[in-house]
């Protein structure tokens, strides 16, 4: 059955740089625990996991910020850790605690065993929910498939959790790094499929996270980040019957590597809010769009000033296209959801002024 | 009664950009719950609140890893929160869960509240441990006074203790800059003071740590970050019949920033292991000394692993005078010291080709 026709392609347009009226927006982690109508949905699930691996419930939670905001896109609703729970490393989420990985992967054996997980196999409950999505969405926004980065995923599957020092996977970068290339390999193979798989299941952009890229060292980074994250985006199926499927990469705190970054081949780069985007597009010297990047605890402060702050983002982008706006980051579980509706009403009333 | 002699010179000359025959080295938290024998005194004193106030205990931490490594430098054993809790927030340090202040300052009343300390008053434990520690060094090489950056110590004050989000402090500072400006103003002042007095006790070289700038943005940053370390580095006495007293800046997650933190007036700008030495060079064109950078999660590898991203580190800054070589943040509490030790040797052995 053939998808309906996209009523709002903004998010597309700008993520390859064509014109748009105004700067189209979406909020990484805009379904979140901030409603109360995913937390609703969340306790109906029972566990993070059981919500993620419900197609009904992933699709009910992945519109709910579509019913509230005039939003320009839909992004799947999942998590990063799909793979690694696929490759049965003993993934759990404990209430408050974050991931926990009960055998985490350490040893040249711990990495012989990992399956590369078929999408439409152990992940299909993650396809059959793209789908569902595209269904029920109808055409109203482009949705956005993701994965985590190789980096990103490996640190939790090598640290068996979240970390603040990094102790494992550091130890195995610096202290065995032809095991640590042979991990980030076998889960690159596993996400470059996986992120095929949701694109042949309909998903019309794709973002790769990398939320721990920003913990290395420059050399490090390009050798066990950014090479990753260019492989997959070479692999990825960028052309569909449907048109043009764009790339966004983010790297948390990489805003230091968006040269670098820009020879991956991505068509976007997500920024956080510690680069100026006026910086970060002399950077990138319109080579690829740019997306972000409100500090997202700006939302913690009143209408006027999120409105000011919204103003100067929007600034600093400057005139022409493709910008896509966005948090810098995840929006915060304890933000009024009031005080993103005015985040967004200023991206529609401030921005048409920089498209003229 | 006059100080020793000085035998060991090379880290002041080297902040200061003279020539020396090698890199000088000392590890931030070199005093810390790595090595056996801090945990041994810190089980003495008690807690750890107990240990900083008390000038004998905090002398002997300060001395022991100087008795273990040859080290350039001695940094007065201290926490960045003894100005908070000499104003009567009510400051705990709970076992194994970080400080805690029992009365956050988040209303204009608690900020008219907070009185500025006298350093030989409240703080004079401080000011006595420096002088003991100068007593006990004897001349054998410099010691490090220190003390938070205000927008570092500020965001202990207004959150409560450490956090993920900044929600507090980010809503104060988008929502109400003129109280936190308030706050950041007397912060300024009691740090100055304290600082001042540092140095008057025996201080021969003062740093402060910034450790959550980093977490702004860029012109957020300079307002509340930057602009009151500048305010600080002019009030400080540079100069005492010893001879100049370097001053040391360092925002952990600053190396996009450093060409801005070099108008402050420094003497050396600390620099975290995501900026590349060289790099970091560029930008500050040998206006001043750089102090870093190598990544504190090498020291989970093994020894020749650790050798060979010494060897980086020395090899980024290049040759020439100027640089002091440090962990690009505190020593990872889990750290084997003989790793440490591996360390410092590679620095002592690879270092002198750089200054010939």
């Amino acid at each position: 059955m053939p998808h309906a026709p996209l009523k709002n392609d903004l998010l597309l347009r700008a993520l390859l740089r064509k014109p748009t009226p105004r700067t189209p927006l979406w909020m990484m982690r805009q379904a979140g625990r901030y409603l109360p109508e995913y937390r609703a949905t969340r306790a109906k699930a029972g566990s993070f996991l059981n919500l993620c691996m419900n197609p009904e419930l992933a699709c009910e939670v992945t519109l709910q910020p579509l019913d509230r905001y005039p939003l320009d896109a839909a992004i799947l609703f999942s998590d990063i850790l799909t793979i690694p729970h696929a490759m049965n490393v003993g993934l759990e989420f404990e209430a408050g605690e974050g991931p926990k990985i009960a055998r985490p992967v350490r040893t040249p054996a711990d990495i012989d065993r990992l399956p590369v997980p078929d999408p439409e196999g152990e992940l299909r409950y993650v396809m059959d929910a793209v789908r569902l999505i595209r269904r029920e969405l109808n055409g109203r926004v482009p949705l956005i498939g993701f994965a985590g980065s190789p980096w990103t995923v490996g640190t939790y599957m090598v640290e068996g959790g979240g970390t603040k020092n990094f102790s494992h996977i550091k130890g195995m970068l610096y202290g065995a790094p032809d095991q640590m290339h042979r991990l980030l390999d076998v889960i690159t193979r596993a996400t470059t499929a996986y992120l095929n798989a949701q694109i042949a299941a309909g998903a019309q952009a794709v973002m790769v996270f990398d939320t721990w890229g920003g913990v290395l060292a420059p050399q490090e980074y390009r050798e066990f980040s950014l090479a990753y994250m260019a492989r997959i985006v070479e692999g990825l199926t960028k052309e569909t019957e449907e048109g043009r499927v764009p790339v966004i990469l983010f790297t948390k705190g990489g805003g230091a590597w968006l040269e670098d970054m820009v020879q991956a081949g991505a068509d976007a780069l997500g920024v956080d809010w510690t680069t100026d985007l006026a910086d970060a597009r002399l950077a990138v010297r319109d080579r690829v769009a740019l997306q972000g990047n409100l500090d997202p605890s700006v939302l913690y402060a009143p209408p006027e000033a999120i409105r000011a702050q919204v103003a100067r983002v929007l600034e600093s982008y400057g005139r022409g296209h493709g910008h896509v706006f966005n948090l810098g980051h995840g929006i915060h579980p304890d933000v009024n959801p009031e005080h993103a509706g005015a985040m967004i009403a200023a991206v529609h009333e401030l921005s048409p002024q920089y498209h003229a």
